[in-house]
């Protein structure tokens, strides 16, 4: 009997992934667009680290601790990059994927414009959805999170890491797009450098930021479709002309 | 004496004026667009009224209170709808354009595209930053305003309102882009009508919102340019399909 329920939810689950990502399609129209359903994960990193002390004299609020390590030993090793886990691994920046992918179970989709709908935007902070996306061949690494940067006052961060250096992040401008109820709100900006700690980009605020009455506003039933491009950068034409 | 250094004060603030005008200029480069150096008003408006009551409710910050009255006895009239002043005037929606104008000095500017030149964004809060925009026909006003509606967070708010009916303020979209850094952030919603309180938009959030991190990235030397576009409404194709 357990085992008829069992199924019955999960082709029950199956159907409201399809549902909505069938919703997704419709809402970011360009043919070819590949949807990704992308389901949360709460934090569990909250060991405070030298990271995270040095975070806390320029933040007031809850911040979850950054995963840098105390010590690297070795230049040539960066440390885990996954913003959920604090994890020991240590490696090679070109072996980071593959451990993120294999150890942290982040998938990996393709494709130059992807939409990335995150579900139960609803769950308390902190949260995060998480994924990995291979494009103009370089990885990056896209993560959503609710935390509450002022206590009791839940707020949606979501920005784009290529796992690569500073120098090869600079050569990428990646595009956020929400667009619902006759609203579109868009981000544009160089993707920082995984080297960097996503938890910095995140608490000094330089990323797409939601309050929850405009994550409301643009979310479906609960789940929130983010279109993602990601380009070559050229210089923004007005800025170009200073 | 005292003269000669009120006259020099002058000249280095056009000095100052110019220079920013010619700066918001470089930034937004299209060719024809008005930029104008819009300077901040501290809001006057704090007697607790009906509005303001309503709010309280659904609002747990620190909010300046609406601008309707307790009663407007002609449903024809309106009361006046400067977010700056709790002011008593009340008349025919075609002549609030005028009242705005020549009571409250709130200047107008003509040009489907404009610059929005916003300067001493350092100043506390509450403080607003308003124009009216005539185009298309039709005159909007335009809102900055610096709150903190979580105590100790200021945050900044920008919205278009059409100084005219719900119905009419359908057929609109309005667009305020900041670009600045290597980033872009665009805001586009149909406008709401003038009638509607501003405040209610403001303290519901259904507006473009930044943090004040954000603002800092995009403000240069403590001012903020927001390029604006007004076009008449079409559905936006992605939603047109649904």
């Amino acid at each position: 009997m357990l085992f008829f329920t069992q199924c019955f939810g999960a082709v029950l689950d199956l159907i409201h992934l399809r549902f909505q990502h069938y919703k997704a399609k419709r809402v970011f129209s360009a043919a070819g667009q590949l949807v990704c359903v992308v389901n949360p994960t709460h934090s569990l990193k909250y060991a405070p680290t030298r990271c995270a002390a040095t975070q806390a004299s320029t933040e007031q609020g809850i911040l979850p601790p950054c995963h840098h390590h105390e010590a690297v030993h070795d230049p040539q090793l960066v440390p885990c990059t996954c913003p959920l886990f604090s994890c020991p691994w240590e490696g090679h920046l070109e072996v980071v994927v593959s451990h993120l992918r294999q150890t942290h179970r982040i998938n990996i989709l393709q494709g130059a414009e992807i939409v990335f709908l995150a579900t139960d935007m609803h769950l308390p902070a902190p949260t995060d959805w998480i994924i990995m996306h291979s494009c103009l061949g370089h990885q990056f690494l896209l993560v959503l999170r609710k935390q509450e940067k002022y206590e009791g006052h839940p707020q949606f961060f979501a920005t784009m890491m290529l796992i690569g250096t500073p120098t090869q992040a600079n050569n990428f401008t990646y595009r956020l797009e929400l667009n619902r109820n006759q609203r579109r709100l868009k981000w544009e900006a160089t993707p920082r450098s995984i080297l960097e700690c996503v938890d910095s980009v995140i608490s000094d605020g330089d990323c797409l930021v939601l309050n929850t009455s405009l994550a409301q506003l643009f979310s479906d039933n609960g789940s929130l479709a983010i279109g993602i491009a990601i380009t070559t950068s050229k210089v923004h034409s007005s800025e170009a002309e200073m």
